[in-house]
Protein backbone atom coordinates (compact mmCIF):
# COMPACT_ATOMS: atom_id res chain seq x y z
CA UNK A 1 0.00 0.00 0.00
CA UNK A 2 2.65 2.49 1.08
CA UNK A 3 4.59 1.04 -2.13
CA UNK A 4 1.84 2.49 -4.03
CA UNK A 5 1.03 5.72 -2.27
CA UNK A 6 4.52 6.58 -2.97
CA UNK A 7 4.29 5.49 -6.55
CA UNK A 8 0.86 7.28 -7.78
CA UNK A 9 1.82 10.56 -4.96
CA UNK A 10 5.23 10.99 -5.19
CA UNK A 11 5.50 14.74 -3.83
CA UNK A 12 3.04 13.73 -0.46
CA UNK A 13 4.60 13.74 2.66
CA UNK A 14 3.39 10.20 4.02
CA UNK A 15 3.36 9.16 7.70
CA UNK A 16 3.03 5.29 8.07
CA UNK A 17 1.94 4.38 11.53
CA UNK A 18 1.47 0.75 12.45
CA UNK A 19 0.54 -0.21 15.52
CA UNK A 20 2.50 -3.59 16.07
CA UNK A 21 1.58 -3.28 19.74
CA UNK A 22 -1.98 -4.28 19.15
CA UNK A 23 -2.10 -6.09 15.71
CA UNK A 24 -3.10 -8.25 15.07
CA UNK A 25 -7.10 -6.45 14.05
CA UNK A 26 -8.50 -9.28 12.42
CA UNK A 27 -9.67 -11.54 15.49
CA UNK A 28 -10.46 -8.71 17.40
CA UNK A 29 -14.30 -7.00 18.07
CA UNK A 30 -15.13 -4.19 16.34
CA UNK A 31 -15.79 -2.05 19.27
CA UNK A 32 -11.79 -2.45 19.71
CA UNK A 33 -10.84 -1.94 16.39
CA UNK A 34 -13.14 1.53 16.02
CA UNK A 35 -10.72 2.24 19.26
CA UNK A 36 -7.74 1.88 17.92
CA UNK A 37 -8.36 3.35 14.56
CA UNK A 38 -9.94 6.64 16.34
CA UNK A 39 -6.87 6.90 18.52
CA UNK A 40 -4.52 6.37 15.50
CA UNK A 41 -6.37 8.94 13.34
CA UNK A 42 -6.09 11.77 16.20
CA UNK A 43 -2.19 11.20 16.48
CA UNK A 44 -2.50 11.18 12.58
CA UNK A 45 -4.42 14.58 13.12
CA UNK A 46 -1.62 15.43 15.63
CA UNK A 47 0.44 15.41 12.83
CA UNK A 48 -1.30 17.71 10.94
CA UNK A 49 -2.20 15.38 8.16
CA UNK A 50 -4.52 16.76 5.39
CA UNK A 51 -6.08 13.10 4.61
CA UNK A 52 -5.86 9.90 6.44
CA UNK A 53 -5.95 6.23 4.26
CA UNK A 54 -6.91 3.16 6.64
CA UNK A 55 -4.67 0.87 4.87
CA UNK A 56 -6.08 -2.21 6.31
CA UNK A 57 -9.41 -4.01 5.38
CA UNK A 58 -10.29 -5.18 8.86
CA UNK A 59 -10.17 -1.32 10.27
CA UNK A 60 -11.60 -0.15 7.17
CA UNK A 61 -14.93 -2.37 7.55
CA UNK A 62 -15.01 -1.72 11.09
CA UNK A 63 -14.32 1.79 11.31
CA UNK A 64 -14.10 3.95 8.23
CA UNK A 65 -17.80 5.06 8.17
CA UNK A 66 -17.35 6.33 11.68
CA UNK A 67 -13.83 7.77 11.11
CA UNK A 68 -15.32 9.95 8.53
CA UNK A 69 -18.25 11.09 10.66
CA UNK A 70 -16.04 11.72 13.32
CA UNK A 71 -12.76 13.67 11.48
CA UNK A 72 -13.11 16.96 9.63
CA UNK A 73 -10.77 15.37 6.55
CA UNK A 74 -10.98 13.24 4.25
CA UNK A 75 -10.57 9.27 5.04
CA UNK A 76 -10.27 6.72 2.62
CA UNK A 77 -10.70 3.03 2.84
CA UNK A 78 -9.37 -0.01 0.89
CA UNK A 79 -12.84 -2.16 0.93
CA UNK A 80 -14.64 -0.04 -1.84
CA UNK A 81 -11.46 0.80 -4.48
CA UNK A 82 -10.90 -3.39 -3.63
CA UNK A 83 -14.58 -3.85 -4.40
CA UNK A 84 -14.95 -1.50 -7.90
CA UNK A 85 -11.63 -3.75 -8.95
CA UNK A 86 -13.47 -6.97 -8.50
CA UNK A 87 -16.24 -5.55 -10.36
CA UNK A 88 -14.65 -3.87 -13.35
CA UNK A 89 -12.39 -7.87 -13.51
CA UNK A 90 -15.27 -9.88 -12.99
CA UNK A 91 -17.07 -11.70 -16.13
CA UNK A 92 -19.67 -14.05 -14.57
CA UNK A 93 -20.43 -12.08 -12.05
CA UNK A 94 -18.95 -14.77 -9.67
CA UNK A 95 -16.74 -12.59 -7.03
CA UNK A 96 -14.49 -14.88 -4.02
CA UNK A 97 -13.59 -12.20 -1.17
CA UNK A 98 -10.94 -13.69 1.62
CA UNK A 99 -9.75 -11.66 4.42
CA UNK A 100 -9.53 -11.77 8.57
CA UNK A 101 -12.41 -13.41 10.82
CA UNK A 102 -13.28 -9.77 11.26
CA UNK A 103 -13.21 -8.13 7.77
CA UNK A 104 -15.60 -11.51 6.67
CA UNK A 105 -17.92 -10.81 9.54
CA UNK A 106 -18.67 -7.23 8.82
CA UNK A 107 -19.95 -8.06 5.09
CA UNK A 108 -18.10 -5.31 4.07
CA UNK A 109 -16.84 -6.18 0.73
CA UNK A 110 -20.35 -7.97 0.03
CA UNK A 111 -22.13 -4.83 0.71
CA UNK A 112 -19.45 -2.77 -1.43
CA UNK A 113 -19.75 -4.74 -4.07
CA UNK A 114 -23.78 -4.87 -4.41
CA UNK A 115 -23.83 -1.22 -4.10
CA UNK A 116 -21.92 -1.40 -7.40
CA UNK A 117 -23.15 -4.31 -8.90
CA UNK A 118 -26.62 -5.28 -7.39
CA UNK A 119 -26.51 -8.96 -8.93
CA UNK A 120 -22.95 -9.96 -8.16
CA UNK A 121 -23.01 -13.30 -6.46
CA UNK A 122 -20.52 -12.58 -3.69
CA UNK A 123 -18.68 -15.98 -1.37
CA UNK A 124 -16.97 -14.64 1.22
CA UNK A 125 -14.51 -16.79 3.22
CA UNK A 126 -12.33 -15.70 6.29
CA UNK A 127 -8.34 -16.90 6.15
CA UNK A 128 -7.70 -16.24 10.13
CA UNK A 129 -4.31 -17.86 9.78
CA UNK A 130 -2.92 -16.28 6.57
CA UNK A 131 -1.35 -13.08 8.50
CA UNK A 132 0.38 -15.11 10.85
CA UNK A 133 1.71 -17.53 7.97
CA UNK A 134 3.22 -14.02 5.80
CA UNK A 135 4.54 -12.55 9.48
CA UNK A 136 6.22 -15.70 9.61
CA UNK A 137 7.75 -15.75 6.49
CA UNK A 138 5.95 -19.05 5.46
CA UNK A 139 5.05 -17.65 2.12
CA UNK A 140 5.78 -20.87 0.30
CA UNK A 141 5.65 -23.89 2.33
CA UNK A 142 3.58 -27.24 2.04
CA UNK A 143 1.96 -26.11 5.53
CA UNK A 144 0.58 -23.35 3.75
CA UNK A 145 -0.49 -25.02 0.77
CA UNK A 146 -2.91 -27.06 2.64
CA UNK A 147 -4.02 -24.84 4.64
CA UNK A 148 -4.78 -22.23 1.97
CA UNK A 149 -6.46 -25.78 0.28
CA UNK A 150 -8.65 -25.72 3.03
CA UNK A 151 -9.40 -21.81 3.34
CA UNK A 152 -10.08 -21.88 -0.51
CA UNK A 153 -12.40 -24.97 -0.89
CA UNK A 154 -15.40 -22.87 -1.36
CA UNK A 155 -14.43 -21.34 -4.28
CA UNK A 156 -14.19 -24.62 -6.09
CA UNK A 157 -17.52 -25.30 -5.82
CA UNK A 158 -18.77 -21.34 -6.61
CA UNK A 159 -16.80 -21.42 -9.78
CA UNK A 160 -15.81 -17.47 -9.01
CA UNK A 161 -13.17 -15.58 -11.40
CA UNK A 162 -12.40 -13.15 -9.74
CA UNK A 163 -10.47 -13.44 -5.99
CA UNK A 164 -10.14 -10.19 -3.85
CA UNK A 165 -7.38 -10.33 -1.63
CA UNK A 166 -9.18 -8.49 1.55
CA UNK A 167 -6.12 -8.13 3.66
CA UNK A 168 -3.20 -6.24 3.26
CA UNK A 169 -0.95 -9.34 3.90
CA UNK A 170 -2.25 -11.70 1.21
CA UNK A 171 -0.64 -9.84 -1.81
CA UNK A 172 2.48 -11.99 -0.30
CA UNK A 173 0.68 -14.87 -1.05
CA UNK A 174 -0.38 -14.57 -4.37
CA UNK A 175 1.64 -17.13 -6.11
CA UNK A 176 0.90 -19.74 -3.84
CA UNK A 177 -3.22 -18.53 -3.96
CA UNK A 178 -3.11 -18.55 -7.92
CA UNK A 179 -1.68 -21.83 -7.84
CA UNK A 180 -4.26 -23.20 -5.74
CA UNK A 181 -7.66 -21.42 -7.59
CA UNK A 182 -5.82 -21.65 -11.11
CA UNK A 183 -4.14 -19.15 -13.10
CA UNK A 184 -7.75 -18.14 -14.69
CA UNK A 185 -9.34 -16.29 -11.56
CA UNK A 186 -8.01 -13.11 -11.29
CA UNK A 187 -6.61 -11.99 -7.83
CA UNK A 188 -7.43 -8.55 -6.98
CA UNK A 189 -5.07 -6.60 -4.41
CA UNK A 190 -6.83 -3.04 -3.44
CA UNK A 191 -3.15 -1.00 -3.33
CA UNK A 192 -2.76 0.52 -6.86
CA UNK A 193 -6.45 1.19 -6.48
CA UNK A 194 -6.89 2.56 -3.20
CA UNK A 195 -3.47 5.07 -4.14
CA UNK A 196 -5.65 5.88 -7.13
CA UNK A 197 -8.81 6.77 -5.18
CA UNK A 198 -6.56 8.77 -2.60
CA UNK A 199 -5.04 10.65 -5.39
CA UNK A 200 -8.33 11.45 -6.93
CA UNK A 201 -9.89 12.73 -3.70
CA UNK A 202 -6.61 14.77 -2.79
CA UNK A 203 -7.45 16.22 -6.87
CA UNK A 204 -10.75 16.94 -6.42
CA UNK A 205 -10.45 18.85 -3.15
CA UNK A 206 -7.27 20.53 -4.43
CA UNK A 207 -5.41 19.44 -1.39
CA UNK A 208 -2.51 18.01 -3.92
CA UNK A 209 1.30 18.30 -3.03
CA UNK A 210 2.72 21.01 -5.53
CA UNK A 211 4.32 19.18 -8.53
CA UNK A 212 7.91 20.33 -7.35
CA UNK A 213 7.39 19.30 -4.15
CA UNK A 214 9.99 16.69 -2.54
CA UNK A 215 8.33 13.97 -0.98
CA UNK A 216 8.86 12.44 2.20
CA UNK A 217 8.31 9.31 4.02
CA UNK A 218 7.68 8.92 8.06
CA UNK A 219 7.16 5.29 9.69
CA UNK A 220 6.26 4.83 13.09
CA UNK A 221 5.08 2.31 15.18
CA UNK A 222 3.50 1.34 18.47
CA UNK A 223 5.85 -1.40 19.48
CA UNK A 224 9.70 -2.71 18.57
CA UNK A 225 10.47 -0.17 15.47
CA UNK A 226 13.08 -3.41 14.57
CA UNK A 227 10.51 -5.84 14.14
CA UNK A 228 8.91 -3.07 12.16
CA UNK A 229 11.91 -2.67 10.49
CA UNK A 230 12.50 -6.29 9.53
CA UNK A 231 8.65 -6.65 8.21
CA UNK A 232 8.50 -3.35 6.47
CA UNK A 233 11.13 -4.54 4.74
CA UNK A 234 9.30 -7.61 3.15
CA UNK A 235 6.30 -5.62 2.29
CA UNK A 236 7.43 -2.59 0.85
CA UNK A 237 10.76 -4.03 -0.88
CA UNK A 238 12.58 -1.46 -0.38
CA UNK A 239 14.45 -0.67 2.95
CA UNK A 240 13.75 2.00 5.66
CA UNK A 241 15.86 4.30 7.60
CA UNK A 242 13.99 4.68 10.15
CA UNK A 243 11.04 3.94 12.01
CA UNK A 244 9.84 6.11 15.45
CA UNK A 245 7.87 4.45 18.46
CA UNK A 246 4.92 6.19 19.40
CA UNK A 247 3.08 4.90 22.42
CA UNK A 248 -0.78 5.20 22.07
CA UNK A 249 -3.09 4.15 24.64
CA UNK B 1 -3.54 -22.45 34.09
CA UNK B 2 -7.30 -21.61 35.91
CA UNK B 3 -7.84 -25.25 35.62
CA UNK B 4 -5.24 -26.18 37.92
CA UNK B 5 -5.73 -23.36 40.45
CA UNK B 6 -9.36 -24.01 40.83
CA UNK B 7 -8.63 -27.14 41.42
CA UNK B 8 -5.59 -26.92 43.74
CA UNK B 9 -7.37 -23.90 45.53
CA UNK B 10 -11.07 -24.51 46.02
CA UNK B 11 -11.43 -22.37 48.59
CA UNK B 12 -10.15 -19.08 46.70
CA UNK B 13 -12.06 -16.56 44.49
CA UNK B 14 -10.34 -16.04 41.44
CA UNK B 15 -10.35 -13.36 38.78
CA UNK B 16 -8.97 -14.43 35.32
CA UNK B 17 -8.02 -11.44 33.44
CA UNK B 18 -7.41 -12.20 29.69
CA UNK B 19 -5.73 -9.51 27.68
CA UNK B 20 -8.11 -10.30 24.42
CA UNK B 21 -7.60 -6.61 23.23
CA UNK B 22 -3.57 -7.05 22.68
CA UNK B 23 -3.02 -10.37 22.57
CA UNK B 24 -0.74 -12.17 20.95
CA UNK B 25 1.88 -10.93 23.64
CA UNK B 26 4.47 -13.85 21.62
CA UNK B 27 5.44 -11.19 19.05
CA UNK B 28 6.10 -8.00 20.90
CA UNK B 29 8.98 -6.29 22.39
CA UNK B 30 10.31 -6.57 26.26
CA UNK B 31 8.78 -2.93 26.77
CA UNK B 32 5.29 -3.12 25.08
CA UNK B 33 4.60 -6.93 27.40
CA UNK B 34 5.96 -4.52 30.89
CA UNK B 35 3.63 -2.30 30.02
CA UNK B 36 0.46 -3.88 29.61
CA UNK B 37 1.26 -6.11 32.18
CA UNK B 38 2.04 -3.50 34.84
CA UNK B 39 -1.77 -2.01 33.94
CA UNK B 40 -3.38 -5.53 34.45
CA UNK B 41 -1.57 -6.06 37.18
CA UNK B 42 -2.93 -2.72 38.86
CA UNK B 43 -6.29 -3.29 37.78
CA UNK B 44 -6.30 -6.66 39.37
CA UNK B 45 -4.70 -5.04 42.56
CA UNK B 46 -7.93 -2.51 42.11
CA UNK B 47 -10.30 -5.47 42.48
CA UNK B 48 -8.16 -6.43 45.90
CA UNK B 49 -6.62 -9.18 45.04
CA UNK B 50 -3.94 -10.74 47.27
CA UNK B 51 -1.67 -12.64 44.87
CA UNK B 52 -1.40 -12.56 41.37
CA UNK B 53 -0.47 -15.37 39.06
CA UNK B 54 1.23 -14.35 35.88
CA UNK B 55 -0.45 -17.50 33.74
CA UNK B 56 1.29 -16.42 30.61
CA UNK B 57 5.23 -17.27 29.52
CA UNK B 58 5.92 -14.11 27.86
CA UNK B 59 4.63 -11.83 30.47
CA UNK B 60 6.28 -13.79 33.12
CA UNK B 61 9.22 -13.63 30.89
CA UNK B 62 9.23 -10.13 30.29
CA UNK B 63 7.63 -8.72 33.27
CA UNK B 64 7.83 -10.80 36.52
CA UNK B 65 10.99 -9.11 37.81
CA UNK B 66 8.97 -5.76 37.23
CA UNK B 67 5.46 -6.98 38.98
CA UNK B 68 7.65 -8.38 42.19
CA UNK B 69 9.53 -4.89 42.45
CA UNK B 70 6.75 -2.53 41.93
CA UNK B 71 3.57 -4.22 43.10
CA UNK B 72 3.39 -4.77 47.40
CA UNK B 73 1.51 -8.35 46.81
CA UNK B 74 3.17 -11.92 45.68
CA UNK B 75 3.22 -11.88 41.97
CA UNK B 76 4.15 -15.95 40.99
CA UNK B 77 4.89 -16.41 36.98
CA UNK B 78 5.26 -19.46 35.23
CA UNK B 79 8.55 -20.02 34.47
CA UNK B 80 10.20 -21.14 37.43
CA UNK B 81 7.55 -23.94 38.27
CA UNK B 82 8.16 -24.80 34.59
CA UNK B 83 11.75 -25.12 35.23
CA UNK B 84 11.89 -27.30 38.57
CA UNK B 85 9.53 -29.53 36.72
CA UNK B 86 11.95 -30.22 34.11
CA UNK B 87 14.94 -30.28 36.11
CA UNK B 88 12.81 -32.83 37.57
CA UNK B 89 11.86 -35.23 35.25
CA UNK B 90 15.06 -34.89 33.31
CA UNK B 91 17.56 -37.74 33.31
CA UNK B 92 20.37 -36.46 30.80
CA UNK B 93 20.25 -32.81 31.54
CA UNK B 94 19.40 -32.26 28.10
CA UNK B 95 16.30 -29.86 28.28
CA UNK B 96 14.44 -28.55 25.33
CA UNK B 97 11.95 -25.25 25.83
CA UNK B 98 9.38 -24.25 23.35
CA UNK B 99 7.95 -20.85 23.29
CA UNK B 100 6.90 -17.88 21.85
CA UNK B 101 9.36 -15.43 19.89
CA UNK B 102 9.54 -13.37 23.25
CA UNK B 103 9.88 -15.78 25.34
CA UNK B 104 13.03 -17.28 23.63
CA UNK B 105 14.56 -13.94 23.03
CA UNK B 106 14.24 -13.67 26.74
CA UNK B 107 16.21 -16.25 27.55
CA UNK B 108 14.12 -16.62 30.68
CA UNK B 109 14.03 -20.44 30.62
CA UNK B 110 17.89 -20.82 30.56
CA UNK B 111 18.03 -18.67 33.56
CA UNK B 112 15.91 -20.46 35.57
CA UNK B 113 16.97 -23.83 34.80
CA UNK B 114 20.90 -23.00 35.32
CA UNK B 115 20.27 -21.53 38.54
CA UNK B 116 18.70 -25.30 39.69
CA UNK B 117 20.85 -27.39 37.88
CA UNK B 118 24.21 -25.67 36.64
CA UNK B 119 25.47 -28.18 34.11
CA UNK B 120 22.27 -28.35 32.37
CA UNK B 121 22.09 -28.68 28.82
CA UNK B 122 19.38 -26.48 27.26
CA UNK B 123 17.95 -26.12 23.85
CA UNK B 124 15.57 -23.33 23.18
CA UNK B 125 13.12 -22.79 20.21
CA UNK B 126 10.59 -20.37 19.56
CA UNK B 127 7.09 -21.62 17.48
CA UNK B 128 5.48 -18.33 16.58
CA UNK B 129 3.09 -20.38 15.14
CA UNK B 130 1.87 -22.09 17.53
CA UNK B 131 -0.67 -19.67 19.26
CA UNK B 132 -2.48 -18.62 16.10
CA UNK B 133 -3.17 -22.78 15.01
CA UNK B 134 -4.38 -23.04 18.67
CA UNK B 135 -6.20 -20.47 18.25
CA UNK B 136 -8.02 -21.32 15.12
CA UNK B 137 -8.14 -24.98 16.14
CA UNK B 138 -5.92 -26.58 14.17
CA UNK B 139 -4.68 -29.21 16.66
CA UNK B 140 -4.22 -32.23 14.80
CA UNK B 141 -4.02 -31.17 11.28
CA UNK B 142 -1.19 -31.93 8.50
CA UNK B 143 -0.47 -27.95 8.14
CA UNK B 144 0.37 -28.06 12.23
CA UNK B 145 2.12 -31.59 11.92
CA UNK B 146 4.87 -29.92 9.10
CA UNK B 147 5.09 -26.63 11.10
CA UNK B 148 5.64 -28.49 14.36
CA UNK B 149 8.23 -31.20 12.60
CA UNK B 150 10.31 -27.87 10.82
CA UNK B 151 10.13 -26.23 14.53
CA UNK B 152 10.93 -29.76 16.73
CA UNK B 153 13.91 -30.13 14.43
CA UNK B 154 16.84 -29.15 16.24
CA UNK B 155 15.77 -31.45 19.50
CA UNK B 156 16.35 -34.13 17.02
CA UNK B 157 19.94 -33.80 17.20
CA UNK B 158 20.42 -32.75 20.59
CA UNK B 159 18.36 -35.65 22.23
CA UNK B 160 16.68 -34.24 24.68
CA UNK B 161 14.89 -36.41 26.95
CA UNK B 162 12.40 -33.50 28.61
CA UNK B 163 10.91 -30.78 26.43
CA UNK B 164 9.40 -27.57 28.21
CA UNK B 165 5.95 -26.61 26.83
CA UNK B 166 6.98 -22.84 27.61
CA UNK B 167 3.54 -20.96 26.64
CA UNK B 168 -0.48 -21.49 27.72
CA UNK B 169 -1.31 -22.48 24.80
CA UNK B 170 1.05 -25.36 24.01
CA UNK B 171 -0.48 -28.31 26.08
CA UNK B 172 -3.88 -28.31 23.42
CA UNK B 173 -0.73 -29.81 21.44
CA UNK B 174 0.48 -32.73 23.38
CA UNK B 175 -0.50 -35.30 21.35
CA UNK B 176 0.83 -34.22 18.17
CA UNK B 177 3.88 -32.88 19.51
CA UNK B 178 4.57 -36.33 21.47
CA UNK B 179 4.02 -38.19 18.22
CA UNK B 180 7.18 -35.71 17.05
CA UNK B 181 9.57 -36.07 19.22
CA UNK B 182 8.56 -39.35 20.43
CA UNK B 183 7.36 -40.67 23.55
CA UNK B 184 9.93 -41.27 25.46
CA UNK B 185 10.36 -37.83 25.65
CA UNK B 186 8.97 -35.61 28.38
CA UNK B 187 6.45 -32.53 28.37
CA UNK B 188 6.54 -30.26 31.23
CA UNK B 189 3.38 -28.66 30.93
CA UNK B 190 3.78 -26.06 34.13
CA UNK B 191 0.03 -25.55 34.97
CA UNK B 192 0.11 -27.79 37.73
CA UNK B 193 3.71 -26.74 39.01
CA UNK B 194 2.65 -23.00 38.81
CA UNK B 195 -0.89 -23.63 41.00
CA UNK B 196 1.24 -26.06 43.45
CA UNK B 197 3.66 -22.65 43.66
CA UNK B 198 1.03 -20.48 44.34
CA UNK B 199 -0.96 -22.73 47.02
CA UNK B 200 2.83 -23.13 48.62
CA UNK B 201 3.08 -19.32 48.52
CA UNK B 202 -0.62 -18.10 50.27
CA UNK B 203 0.21 -20.60 52.58
CA UNK B 204 3.42 -19.71 53.49
CA UNK B 205 2.12 -15.99 53.90
CA UNK B 206 -1.27 -17.52 55.97
CA UNK B 207 -3.29 -15.98 52.99
CA UNK B 208 -5.27 -18.69 52.35
CA UNK B 209 -9.05 -18.90 52.25
CA UNK B 210 -10.86 -20.56 55.36
CA UNK B 211 -11.53 -24.26 54.33
CA UNK B 212 -14.74 -23.58 54.48
CA UNK B 213 -15.10 -20.78 52.14
CA UNK B 214 -16.83 -20.83 48.60
CA UNK B 215 -14.85 -20.64 45.55
CA UNK B 216 -15.75 -17.99 43.13
CA UNK B 217 -14.55 -17.51 39.65
CA UNK B 218 -14.88 -13.95 37.50
CA UNK B 219 -13.56 -14.14 33.87
CA UNK B 220 -12.71 -10.84 32.83
CA UNK B 221 -11.25 -9.72 28.88
CA UNK B 222 -10.25 -6.80 27.40
CA UNK B 223 -12.20 -7.64 23.88
CA UNK B 224 -14.90 -9.33 22.89
CA UNK B 225 -16.66 -11.47 25.76
CA UNK B 226 -18.00 -14.19 23.17
CA UNK B 227 -14.91 -15.04 21.52
CA UNK B 228 -13.42 -15.38 25.05
CA UNK B 229 -16.09 -17.48 25.94
CA UNK B 230 -15.26 -19.73 23.14
CA UNK B 231 -11.58 -19.78 23.58
CA UNK B 232 -12.20 -19.93 27.38
CA UNK B 233 -14.14 -23.50 26.86
CA UNK B 234 -11.73 -25.09 24.93
CA UNK B 235 -8.52 -24.37 27.56
CA UNK B 236 -11.05 -25.04 30.86
CA UNK B 237 -12.72 -27.60 29.47
CA UNK B 238 -15.85 -26.44 30.90
CA UNK B 239 -17.89 -24.11 30.20
CA UNK B 240 -17.75 -20.21 31.35
CA UNK B 241 -21.40 -18.42 32.77
CA UNK B 242 -20.25 -14.66 32.12
CA UNK B 243 -17.25 -12.94 31.07
CA UNK B 244 -16.85 -9.23 32.06
CA UNK B 245 -15.69 -6.38 29.44
CA UNK B 246 -12.99 -4.46 30.94
CA UNK B 247 -11.18 -1.95 28.91
CA UNK B 248 -7.37 -1.29 29.78
CA UNK B 249 -4.95 1.49 27.98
Amino acid sequence: MVRELVHQLPHERIIYFGDTARVPYGPKSPDTVQRYSREIAAWLISQQVKAIVVACNTATAHALEILQREFPLPVIGVVQPGARAAVDATRTSHIGVIGTAGTVASGAYERAIHAIQRDAHVVAQACPLFVPLVEEGWLDSEATRIIAREYLRPFASNHVDTLVLGCTHYPLLKPLLSEIVGRDVRLIDSAAETAAETRRVLESRQLTAPPGSAGTHRFVASDAPDHFLRQGRRFLGTTIDEVEKVTLG
